[in-house]
């Protein structure tokens, strides 16, 4: 099979690998649609993610979806044909973390895409069977790739504690800004404020239905009073602010990745007795992206800025830097 | 002025009164529309409900909104001139479950129109100023009347646990059926399944967004499996076959008041590890509730069925018994 | 090896059996204590509990402890030695609810000597590594067999909702009744009440730390003011008074097993929106079960009130029949 | 009355002061015993806490206990004579944080002690009816004018989740250090790790029952894997290095007052996702406070290190700068 290689930082190249073998309890997937992740091209041009070095070639892609074409042993065979967005994790089944349904933080995680593990861009992937999940026909592959982003923000509105009639904050419109706007909407938000420096994305942010969109140069974030706030920005000047508008017993979220450290401004966190917390990758999320995504409560397609084949992985890598993309995917089969 | 008054089990008469005095902590609110609760109308034919007898002449009516046009001492006189959704109860701010956040619990309350504290079909009433509640221009006076149900109907949805991708069963369609499919799809649930036994009644829950309704006696309730189970219907039949719809760790939630005891399937409860609760009115519903209706996610107005005069209360309490009656308001000013 | 079988109800032979060998990811431990549990009574006597039916001989025990003598591939070779308590369920790490951290509610769960799962009255069994929870020296074999009805209490507790300052009524002084109340102390709990209606077991009660014991033909238990109310009786007429002891807000916790359907006083648990629901089984109990047994919070070794052979299992399947009986233990190896 | 009025930093006089009248809803209580809090010693040397500036004299002492001796109009005149332990805040019950259970971060508190409310040290003071608590009588004067920082490290224990079982590493063996180990104990903690330069310090924290102390300088606390950790010194490497000692998922809880501003490891938060918040005051604290002293759960009386008559206040604020002191009481009517 093909598969797109990162060899070394800066450098992909389209290799040709063994097809795996699905172990006891996998399945085998021919990848359709994989998306591309912020980490993805920031693993392809430094090499690294925190702790996290690129030591050996590797497979990039995280955001996957295919169709079941083999099973392991204990995998009933009726699974085979079937469509499926990928969960691209394979957790400890004993450790504490996986047994208190917190499998994303398993100690023992195998990511895919994070080295060592391999990743989805390429032409087939082995996954766990429970965490293949089918979708239905009329959610197309793009969708059901970008299942694994919209995962991430249904754990930051779980996190946030976001109902009907929540307000919140979300600063940066990149991808997982926008799938947060989203999805603070589908969670009943009835105020959704976007803040980014940038007016084009902030144009994109009230096109998902973002209720109030602003420049935070320009207007004072703090003076807002939300029940919650989410970074995406990863910009310690947007925490700061950001923290500033949460009411007392607000949540504030940190999904965006920035600097290992960040000076918070604790006394307000201690008056107002705000609840600090991450989103690290997600968990027992995908039924309710399935469903959100079907009932078209989220639109995924729209978010599609830049499709690509196979063999062009590299310039999808690069696609955050143009203009207006938001989300390029890789077409695998094209 | 004038007021509608229950002087016994099944007559009503207007009579003059005289205006009240707001006390301190309190405002004066000019009513514009009453809506007429299943309770009302329950007192009005029987004088009683449960261990709440009427003794006395009483005032019904708990579901209203108005204008403020005076203030008790202590209370900010720029209010005068508000549009308010009344929240009907005053708990005593000094009760373990006042201070733990749970009033409606309040062993204290005195509750509008519950024996006996008078309600709000009269030209004015008053009630403490921080549960007077603004409503915007936008909101009709029939919505921020009905701004009462919806509470129940949120108070539910919370109990439920309703969140994204959620999916739930609602016995009844009844207002309160009505209002909790609404109220449910503006938690996120995907899947909102209304049963009831009369066809006019289903399509109307289908009309308020309900994605699937059913007649119980054609299809079987417990092959379903749902997130949560809402009874709004009282009937013991819907209760044990709604409890069998709900997948492990789900809730059932008891809103419809029925008999005082219930044949329940405790095992099943037991082996599924079910959460069984009721719901007793609200508290800190009210923002939530004007942000649904305002943003458009619950349709309040279109649930109004009939609309009558003060001085035709006694139909407004009788128009459940007409076919297709949903809600009737009484336009106090008109 | 040896192994106690039940080859139909009331009757146990001793039998020779092949020790079992470890599958992958599983241990083999030599039994040392096993603790007898009414449903093992229960299936002995009756051949069934409810829908599960013992079909064909069968090992029953499923409170057990012992010593690693083996692992399946894939599991530490330096287990092997180890002293543990064994957590007696085999969830499907796929399905849903073991997922979400609710193993205990997995629908493909096989656990220990539920029909036709074979339990621990035998020399040797096998579980999952991760269920077979490693002990300190300083506890008892039979402590560490007894932290599995202490794995209820604690479930129990959970549920209940009990911390420091709680008041907490349990109906019957049975062993999952002295269980929770001593557990209920462990968590903080000032008043423990226990009734039952034998004067025997409310001293075993009081001399396990129960704050008050009553007899509820003789106090009227409706009159009390608790937080949570545990039924470890199974006595409808337990329930209906334990259910009228509780705050508003309160909760009710089912773990006595009795019939499947009972009546409940509905009008109660809405108006005071009380949370009713059940334990089966336990989840993630055996770190906190094993930090109470180790610290002295819980004292399992005074609860045992018999010892037994393996070759007298029945004889300890019959002690519950003996006056001043709590709990029998096999000890499998003498 | 007499009153120890700070006149201006560094400088307390006693005076004389008109005897106040309970308002409706209060009780005028004739006060025993007052607890000097490190927040009093701080307006006393600095004149301001943060944004709360002494700007006239002010009565200083919030932690207080007395017997009532009048009521205001509402309240119930057999309430006069209880002895009662005083919760020293007046939330408006009208604000949304009041109104949701969360009355300590009510926008328009009044707060004794708190510029430019004032406090305790004087022979009378009113206070909400329902902020009086009874004590029982085998409570001392001293436990319970105690009971105000045992709130505390109550509201302390709560957010960090504490229970049966629970690991938990605290920062610094101060009053609000030892009362949270006290207290974790209470709530069934079995490993409290508390940490302090001081060896002095360390072993008052041992004596009232930690299960290790620790010198930060000489072991690794990032090594460490606790539940929760609690920082109750108000210094960012204590901050830091606890913040490494949490397990994924675990709980944060900043007691200690620090600077406005703290660099945090962000990275850390989000990876094991971490939830950090900060205690402010207290609400629904005193029934569990009560309780607990009342069981001996918690010794508060030990706690007491110096004792002053109120003409000695001054030194009893000073007394936090002695070898060996933990608290100073004042006994006003000594």
């Amino acid at each position: 099979m093909r598969a797109s290689v990162l060899v070394e930082p800066g450098r992909i190249e389209i290799r040709e690998r063994a097809v795996p073998t699905p172990a006891p309890g996998d399945v085998l997937v021919q990848v359709s649609s994989v998306g591309v992740c912020g980490s993805d091209a920031h693993y392809y041009r430094e090499g690294r993610i925190g702790e996290f070095v690129v030591e050996q070639p590797i497979v990039l892609g995280h955001e996957a979806s295919g169709t079941i074409v083999g099973v392991g042993e204990g995998v009933a065979t009726d699974r085979i044909g079937q469509r499926v967005s990928i969960e691209p994790q394979r957790p400890d089944p004993g450790s504490d973390e996986t047994r208190r349904g917190l499998y994303n933080l398993c100690p023992h995680m195998q990511f895919y895409a994070t080295p060592p593990i391999d990743g989805a861009l390429a032409e087939y992937v082995t996954i766990g069977a429970a965490f293949a999940h089918a979708v239905p026909d009329e959610m197309s592959d793009d969708a059901a790739a970008l299942c694994e982003p919209l995962s991430v923000a249904i754990a930051t509105a779980r996190k946030a504690g976001l109902t009907a009639g929540s307000r919140v904050l979300i600063a940066g419109a990149g991808p997982i800004g926008i799938a947060t706007a989203q999805t603070a909407l589908a969670f009943g938000a009835t105020e959704v404020i976007v803040s980014d420096l940038d007016a084009q994305r902030r144009a994109v942010a009230a096109k998902f239905g973002a209720t109030t969109v602003l420049d935070p140069r320009e207007q004072d974030v703090s003076a807002l009073r939300v029940d919650a706030f989410v970074d995406a920005s990863g910009a310690p000047s947007a925490v700061l602010a950001g923290i500033g508008a949460v009411r007392p017993a607000g949540t504030v979220v940190l999904v965006g990745m920035g600097s290992s450290e960040m000076t918070l401004p604790v006394q307000t966190i201690q008056n107002r007795e705000l609840i600090l917390t991450g989103v690290f990758r997600y968990a027992n999320t995908w039924p309710a992206a399935i469903a959100l995504a079907r009932s078209g409560r989220v639109d995924l397609d729209s978010m599609v800025t830049g499709k690509y084949p196979l063999a062009e992985a590299e310039q999808a890598l690069n696609a955050d830097r143009m203009p207006g993309s938001l989300k390029a995917v890789v077409r695998v089969q094209e």
